[in-house]
């Protein structure tokens, strides 16, 4: 998959990687079972610290998406908690939904905005 | 207002503080032309570093929903830029419906979800 990083985002690096591969997760370029590259695989193609993701993969790890495996490394193995995501979920989309309350942004618009996304999604799962 | 900061987070500090302004200024709490507290009397307040704080309104002032004033230092002032605020809420709803997708919360679920914040919001604008 590609990982696309942006070292001008104020975003930390390693936010960054983790939301590029719950993205591929999601867009099924990872599947249940997938082994993750190796740290130090993945910091030398991204060019970046391998501490950085190490870091990712450990955030990866404590919200439900991977598992380490002793002899196959980062494997991805999706924990459904869904009153945890969706207690997650609505902590992040309060703060996205007053920044567009702010911005005078719609509830009719953050809806259609939604459906544009997972339509995007459409043919890739 | 109440300002909430969870030392157990794993978010930064400041973005806690940049998101908890952001949401008084959706609930009504801060409006147009407030003056919010001094960087020492904040600090002071919820007990962290001036530095954080000073963090905080710098980004506030990047996103545009403060201006500094030489007089009454930082000032909720609203920059309604609409098309950048799309692109930046689209790129934040992509993460945020990437994780819901890996973990089978439905296109539904997310839109009652939204209803529901919106619908708590309701009684304080």
């Amino acid at each position: 998959m590609i990982i696309e990083i942006d070292f001008n985002s104020d975003e930390a690096l390693y936010l960054q990687l983790r939301n590029q591969i719950i993205m591929g997760i999601a867009t099924s370029q990872f599947r249940e079972g997938d082994s993750l590259p190796s740290v130090r695989q993945l910091a030398d193609t991204i060019g970046i610290n391998m501490h950085t993701v190490n870091k990712a993969y450990t955030v990866l790890k404590q919200e439900g998406y991977v598992k380490v495996d002793r002899r196959k490394g980062a494997v991805i193995a999706i924990d459904v908690d869904r009153m945890r995501t969706l207690e997650e979920l609505k902590r992040e989309l309060q703060v996205t939904l007053a920044k567009s309350r702010c911005k005078n942004i719609s509830k009719e618009e953050i809806h259609e905005l939604i459906d544009e996304i997972y339509g995007e999604y459409g043919g890739l799962k």
